[in-house]
C-alpha cells in the first residue's frame, strides 16, 4: 500500500458535520461555526511511553487516543466535530497496521459523527501519535476549571482505578474476576460526552477528566478556582469487584491511577438533583464525594480518610498534615 | 526547569487575538470566531527526517516549523491567528534547547499576532513536534487547489530553489555568492501571507503553497481542477546567482526541491493585473510561469522546455512524451 492509496483507505467517504466546507484535500480544513464557541485540544502519545505493543492493540490504540480527546472536549462542555491526526510511522510498521489505528479512531468518532478532516503522515523510529480535536460549545457554556466555589458539591462519575486495575490484570495475567471489563475500561474508555453536554442547563459548574488521576484533576480546580477542595476516601466510587485487588493498589490506583476518562466536577448544592438526573438519564453513575471550601493555608486538597483524618493530597501521594 | 516552569516559560503572558475566549490553562482552548470561516492546519516535523542539527538550530526548528503551517494558511487564503504544539523530547535534549524552539516560533508568531493557546509535552527518543495552526476566511472566500480554469494564467511568487540551495550550502562548505541569502531561505523562510490576503478581493483563484517542489503542487492543483497545466521552463523565477550551482542541481532544485513556501496559483487573465499589483504592494516578486488548457490526456502538467518542446512532468521528475 502506497501512502496516496494509504490516504484513500482512511479519508471518509463523506462528511457528517454540517459546518464543514472543506475536509481533506487542500492546505487545509474549513469549517463555519455559525455562531457557537470553538473548542481546541491536543494530546500527543508516543509508543513505550503512553502504550506498549502487549497491551494495547494498534485498534485499541486508535481508539484510546482519540477517546483522551473527546475526554477534554467532554470536559469543556464541548459537542466533538473534529480531528486532525499527525502520525509519525517507523519503517518496520506496516501501513495495514497504521490503518488498523485510523479504524480504532473511527469507531469512536462514528459514535459522536465526528469527522477525520486533515493531518499528516511522516517517517520516524518509534510511533507517535499527535490528535487535534475541535468541538463547539454554545457561547458562554465552556466549562472552566476555574468556576468552582465555596460550598460546590464535588462529584465523579463512573468508578475510579478501573484502568490501571486493567493494565495490571494484562501485565500480570491470572484469573480476575471481570476481566474484560477491565480490559475494556483500560483499552476502550468511553469519555461522558453526553453527561457533560446534558448540564449544559446548569449556569455554573467547574469540570475536569480524568487523565492523570482524580488527586491531580482535583488540584487543578482547586488551584484555578483558589478554594480548597475536601475528598472523602469512602466515598469514591469503586467498581463492586475492585476489592479483589491488593488493598494498597487499590487505594493508589483511584487516586492517582488516570486515564479512567471520568470526569470530575463542582456544582452549587442547589444543582446537584439536576447533577444525578443527568447521569440517570445517560445510564452512568454520579457520586458525591466531597465539598469545596475556603481556602485552607495547609493545601488546596484535602483527603479525608476512612478514620476522620485529613490529610494534605498531593498530584502523586499524600502528605500527613502539620499544624 | 522542570515541566511547570517550562509552560510558564512558552505561556505567553498576554494574548493579542481579540476572538479569544481561553488560552493555555484548561482541558482546552475556547474562541468565537463571529460569523468567519475557521481554517485549520497541521503538519508534524520529524528530526532526522524533516531536519538535521548540524543544519538547523533549535531557534530555526521552530521558526521554520510554524512558518510551515503558516504557509499552509497563506495557501487557503486564511490570516493566522493561533497555534497549539505538541512535542515529544528525548531525555538527552535540555528544556532550555526546546524553549529555544519555542522562541523560534514565537519570533514568526509575533509578526503575525500569532496566539499559542495549547499543546502537550511528552517524552520519546527522538525529537517530533506536531503544529496545528488556526487561521480565519472571510466567508467563501478560502482558496481551493480546484479553483483552476482553462484560460487561466500560472503565477508564482519569489523565487524557486532557494531552500535546497541552502540546504546545499550547509551540507557543502565552501566560497557560495550570496551564502547569507540561501541559508535565510531553508532556514527562516517567509510564508506569503500579506500576498494572499490581499487577493481576497479576487473572486476566483486556485492557490497552494510551494512545501514538496512546484511539479508536485502544480500537479495537486491540476488533478483538483481536472485541468493540465503548461508550465515555461525558462520562466521560472530563480535568484540572480542561482547559476553558480551545478546545472542539473538547478533544475531539480527549482522544480522538486520545495520547502521554499513560495505561492503558486492560478487567475483568470483579467485579473493578472490584480496579482502582480499585489505583489507590488508587499515588495515581492510574481511571475507568470504558465497557463491552463484543457485535460491532456498525455499528462495533467506539461513542462514547456527551452527549445520548445513540451514533456510530462511528473510529481519527481519527467518523461519524454509518446505519441
Amino acid at each position: 500500500m502506497d501512502e496516496f492509496s494509504f490516504i484513500d483507505e482512511i479519508k471518509q467517504s463523506y462528511y457528517r458535520q454540517p459546518s464543514l466546507i472543506k475536509g481533506i484535500g487542500d492546505d487545509g480544513a474549513v469549517t463555519q461555526p455559525n455562531g457557537q464557541n470553538v473548542v481546541f485540544v491536543k494530546d500527543m502519545f508516543v509508543e513505550g511511553i503512553h502504550f506498549a505493543a502487549h497491551t494495547m492493540s494498534p485498534f485499541h490504540i486508535g481508539y484510546k487516543s482519540l477517546a483522551a480527546n473527546i475526554s477534554d472536549l467532554a470536559a469543556m462542555g464541548a459537542q466533538p466535530a473534529f480531528y486532525l491526526v499527525a502520525i509519525s510511522i517507523p519503517k518496520e510498521w506496516p501501513l495495514k497496521k497504521i490503518a488498523t489505528i485510523f479504524q480504532g479512531m473511527k469507531r469512536l468518532a462514528n459514535k459522536y459523527q465526528m469527522d477525520l478532516i486533515g493531518g499528516d503522515t511522516v517517517s520516524g523510529s518509534e510511533l507517535v501519535i499527535s490528535i487535534t480535536a475541535i468541538g463547539y460549545a454554545e457561547d458562554n457554556k465552556a466549562r472552566y476549571r476555574s468556576d468552582a466555589s465555596v460550598g460546590d458539591i464535588v462529584f465523579v462519575t463512573g468508578t475510579l482505578g478501573d484502568s490501571q486495575a486493567g493494565l495490571h490484570i494484562l501485565n500480570n495475567p491470572g484469573a480476575y474476576l471481570d476481566e474484560s471489563y477491565y480490559l475494556m475500561r483500560h483499552q476502550m474508555p468511553s469519555p461522558r460526552v453526553e453527561f457533560a453536554l446534558e448540564l449544559i442547563r446548569l449556569p455554573r459548574l467547574s469540570l475536569n477528566d480524568i487523565s492523570d488521576g482524580i488527586a491531580s484533576e482535583v488540584h487543578e480546580i482547586a488551584d484555578a478556582s483558589k478554594v480548597t477542595i475536601v475528598i472523602q476516601e469512602n466515598k469514591i466510587p469503586v467498581h463492586f469487584s475492585y476489592g479483589q485487588f491488593d488493598t494498597n493498589k487499590q487505594f493508589k490506583w483511584k487516586l492517582f491511577g488516570g486515564e479512567d476518562f471520568e470526569l470530575v466536577g463542582t456544582v452549587p448544592k442547589q444543582h446537584w438533583n439536576c447533577v444525578q438526573e443527568a447521569a440517570t438519564l445517560h445510564q452512568i453513575k454520579v457520586s458525591k464525594i466531597g465539598y469545596v471550601v475556603e481556602q485552607d493555608s495547609r493545601s488546596n486538597v484535602l483527603l479525608q480518610l476512612e478514620n476522620g483524618k485529613k490529610v494534605s493530597l498531593q498530584k502523586d501521594g499524600y502528605n500527613h498534615l502539620s499544624r
